[in-house]
């Protein structure tokens, strides 16, 4: 584990999870922060399925993008504000159980750049299964007008 | 323009994303469809955003996602489903704007495998300004128990 | 195309990538320069194979990144280096023929991140046909150590 | 560790490691064989750096998707050859170091698709630093002519 620039990252983070309305919308919550490290839950929901039934991988991205945005904005300085520059998603298994797990990590922590895996797993009463898999780059922002967390 | 295998090509995909519940869930629709090429739009809602107030980078992978999948579903054959392998997204402006489209186009159909690219562009009072960009690789399904679109 | 910040921007490309002595020792050369584009080319040779005597996706991917890379220095203002962040290549066919051309086009040329696309055409009796297309994120780097181009 | 199919998969592996034309030309060897994951190793050598003396990322990425790509052979059935769908790079510190491990896991392995991860370590006096991190999608291909392993 990677230690945090900020004593306040967890309230930090929490405060703008909270200001994602896109989280609230598909029904997304923090599950756990640690420096570098954030998993992020879905429950599983109708509405939110693609043509076969499983959840739509843009929303697997949703939870998996938020989940690294966050594992990396958990290790920024005070007052900076992440971005995602890009991400690359591969899913590995259909996204079906009774809920998603996102679970974020930093690999490297840089001045500008930020680089996390994410892995979501499936919780289904037989256990966990991972299902899909990311790799994300995120951006620190500081003093741009609009952006802050 | 490549030619579609399937003279029925632009129903098959109407009929697949009317079963995608998550694009009514986040009012999505189908702007376009030809041999290769879907385009598929979204308005700008403010319960799908970030913490920043721009529509979130995973709504416009969704977004993104299903008109990938689409554009390789049309050249698909009769009978085949569509599963997205992987994809990669650029963010490369805020997702502001009255609504968003994205534009998706087939770079290579194989017999299993399909890769497409997709541009999504805000739409302002301004005009057209592209936003993200994401290189996406599908496969086709065939005979699989629970999936066929 | 984008207009150049620096008039010198041919020479700034063409003298950076006489530097990068992976370039000389695969025979790769420069076809094209513009503002926001370059063009790369390299012959076809058996010692850059794999097993099954196609080009190995490895070297495809070094003609690609230096084109995005040099594609994305062209805008950049003098003194500035550029780095790669991350890129993505999907194989679309074998690698196969009298030689390679990457061509590389900027999509979105920001302060510090820089976004390129490059697709690989293979050369044959033929003609030419598309054998790999890219997606790239570089990064400009001021007054760092070591760095510059 | 996941089970291989074929008993002669390290076997296997090395000999088509032996066929890739383009290990032999830029350096790397085989460090490691097991079910399901690859060591490569490349020593550093100035013919393969950049413009700022850092190997390149194309050369990362090559010894990188050959680790993948042998991971993912090694838990196919033999006969089987593998193709590299595609693949993304992060490149998260200047690869200088006496020599490079790339160091390969399957993620998935499926019929026809296996996905893996690698990272890339640079190895100094002062021990090892992850310098590369790959998420790559691997294809299995049988009875196709002319692709065998």
């Amino acid at each position: 584990m990677i230690a945090a620039k900020d004593p306040a990252f967890e309230s930090r983070v929490r405060a703008s999870f909270a200001k994602q309305r896109a989280m609230d919308t598909i029904g997304a919550t923090i599950a756990r922060v640690a420096p570098g490290e954030v998993d992020l839950e879905l429950p599983f929901r109708e509405d939110l399925t693609q043509q076969h039934g499983f959840l739509h991988a843009g929303i697997i991205a949703t939870l998996a993008d938020s989940a690294c945005g966050y594992a990396a904005l958990s290790l920024m300085a005070p007052g900076a504000g992440v971005l995602s520059i890009e991400y690359k998603l591969n899913l590995l298994a259909p996204a079906i159980g009774t809920r998603m797990i996102a679970r974020a990590t930093v690999l490297r922590a840089g001045r500008t750049v930020t680089v996390c895996r994410g892995d979501v797993f499936a919780v289904t009463e037989g256990g966990e299964k991972l299902i899909a898999a990311m790799q994300a780059t995120m951006m620190s922002v500081v003093d741009r007008s609009g952006v802050s967390d």
